[in-house]
């Protein structure tokens, strides 16, 4: 799907979309189950929805890849996600609602304990609390000063994960993670991984040296591992590519930071399901689209807790009336990729995927779930396809040439 | 699919290939029914052949997009409809065999009718005659004088629609239509959307302001309205790309248009269904490949009739024995794009599609339909893809690589 096909055919419209994303929802049987997750759940509602729907598997980015959680959103939203994707430390900005610049340099800090060798004990610090986080940005934000005319920032995230800016000319982002993944080992250097990224790495290792004095009287957090390096970047609105006004309904602070680098309006205080689906009936006249991030699918595949997402989608399925009772021109129901119980991390394994409105060709399916997708009409497409489907049935394009 | 690959494995053949093409075959329910159009429609000849043949389902450009006819009818003969994509200007000259010059630029006309102020109040001139439309034509032609060397044509086609021609250099396409699609208000200026456009804008402004004159004393007739500005430009042909010697078989001009385009013969007086077929018949000898069009399909869904449609379907599945008695080597029973009654418009749906040789892979589909081909073995994909197929299929295509 070519995105600039998609932006020069879209016309104005007074309808509303809908996107229900289940984070990882795709999953796999576990143990003596032949049943995914999906599959084994009690979902009557969804049911009843796909049995009006068409219904499909979404590759979010190519068979085989397993996306981060970044790409397989920019995918959701018509965004190519080889084109768009960035490091994990634009998204950590976006989503502490730092004040970017674009001379931005941001990076993903994970507070760290280390041996007095400087081994890696705890690539989390024990997962200190955000209070002491935040104690600790304060201070190194404070305190590190580089050399060069290279402003430093240290903003808080949850426990143990912080943002990291450099603010500069000539700041680059091929510098590999410091993180090597493993306990028992020193932090790796932050290697240049192109010529003209020697300068900022020569910057981050005098960095890595304040930041260790400073944090060195710390009992569990006295070191920082950095990962995800990324310059900013400017991101075409939704607004502006779809004439879309678009809200987004997300309790975890990344994906509303995905959502607010693409101009989404993002509701805060919303930090149970319950909370959610009460503000998508609040604030339902007055935006187009909706993009409802469901957290509890993602980590309890994460967790490899096959039941508890059992129980997350279950839970999910019984606001499904709520959503229906809006009248929603166009709703979708999908995740951003799988995260099968049976793996405890994201997979490669095709989404499935349900689109609901009054122009959906019928195909046989009627029950949401894997397997059953498979007969949909949908078929197998990539993610990036959706959104085009999706302002298609609103009526929301128009014909494309003569 | 890539086209440059599919012609550099090009080789000679004797055998035959025949595409039925019912225009905007693809439907949706409407009202009661649970059934499409051609789910409806009683096919005995066409299910049989269903049996025998390969199915899937067809998108013409991408999923979610809407095609007009010329990209669909590009996609279905292998040329990429993103970069074949002609404004209707151009798809009209060759509609009427106007002799076209590199230096060309095109446009469709609409005779409309305005009142003294000049605001639309019929944009089809009361859809007047073609005897009117040709006398028209013909004084526009000869009273309207641009300051500029640029020569001005303008051609007849069928009631109020006619092409304009402006013959010159330095004439570019990127022009706004005047015809603002409503009533009551004034026609829109030929704005000028790239800064080269600019002098192209200013002898239109020039050429509109002429025909108003020439046109003033006329009852209905008595403006103009431009749409679909295009240069000329050359296309390769079927011959030079596929080693075909391609006849299209078609009773509309703009259907012919493409075809001529594409370097096809092109059947004249052909107007009905059984002159079609008489016509294959005749002429099956002399040509390897067969561009065959039924308009009845899409003009029924483009009125919102359900019924007609249906029957449409029928009366083509009548004359499938006939076809099959001339035992192609390949025959391909599709449409350009989806035109459900339900929506009595094109539409994004995609189109299904039936290959019927001696080298199908069998599938499990019995019936020619929208549900039961999405279990056939084409599966779903783009129509750029359906030319490649029925070339191997056709033993015209030789083996890639070592």
């Amino acid at each position: 799907m070519n995105s600039e096909l998609i932006d020069s055919l879209v016309i104005d419209g007074q309808t509303r979309i809908i996107f229900l994303i289940m984070d990882g929802l795709g999953g796999l049987p576990k143990g003596e189950r032949r049943l995914t997750e999906l599959e084994a759940a009690r979902t009557p509602n969804l049911d009843s929805l796909a049995r009006e729907s068409v219904c499909g598997l979404l590759d979010p980015i190519a068979p085989g890849i397993t996306p981060g959680s970044g790409p397989a959103h920019f995918a959701l939203f018509g965004y190519d996600p080889l084109k768009y994707n960035v490091g994990r430390g634009f998204l950590s900005a976006a989503g502490v609602d730092f004040p970017m610049d674009r001379r931005d340099l941001y990076a993903r800090v994970n507070f760290a304990t280390v041996s007095k060798d400087g081994l890696i004990l705890d690539r989390r610090a024990g997962r200190i609390d955000t209070e002491t986080n935040r104690r600790l940005c304060q201070r190194l934000s404070e305190t590190v000063r580089l050399s060069a005319d290279v402003q430093v920032f240290f903003a808080p995230e949850k426990e143990h994960r912080a943002l990291l800016v450099l603010r500069g000319d000539d700041l680059h982002e091929e510098i590999a993670d410091t993180d090597p993944q493993q306990l028992g080992v020193l932090p790796l250097s932050p290697r240049p991984l192109a010529d003209r990224a020697k300068r900022t790495a020569l910057l981050l290792e005098e960095l890595l040296i304040q930041a260790g004095g400073v944090l060195a009287a710390e009992s569990r957090a006295n070191m920082i591992l950095l990962r995800g390096f990324a310059r900013y970047r400017p991101f075409p609105s939704l607004a502006e590519r779809f004439r879309l006004k678009p809200l987004a309904i997300a309790a975890y602070p990344m994906y509303r930071g995905i959502a607010q680098l693409l101009g989404m309006d993002v509701l805060r205080d919303v930090d149970t399901l319950a909370a959610q689906f009460a503000a998508l009936k609040n604030y339902y006249d007055r935006y187009s689209f909706f993009f409802f991030h469901v957290k509890g699918t993602d980590s309890s595949g994460e967790d490899g807790n096959y039941d508890r997402k059992v129980a997350a989608i279950e839970e999910v399925d019984s606001y499904i009336p709520t959503v229906c009772a809006l009248k929603p021109d166009v709703l979708v129901v999908t995740g951003d990729h799988s995260t099968p119980a049976a793996l405890a991390a994201h997979s490669w394994h095709p989404v499935p995927a349900l689109l609901s409105a009054a122009t959906c060709r019928p195909d046989e399916v009627d029950r949401f779930g894997e397997r059953d997708c498979l007969r949909g009409g949908l078929g197998r497409m990539p993610t990036m396809n959706l959104m085009a489907l999706a302002l298609a049935h609103a009526g929301r394009l128009t014909k494309y040439g003569a």
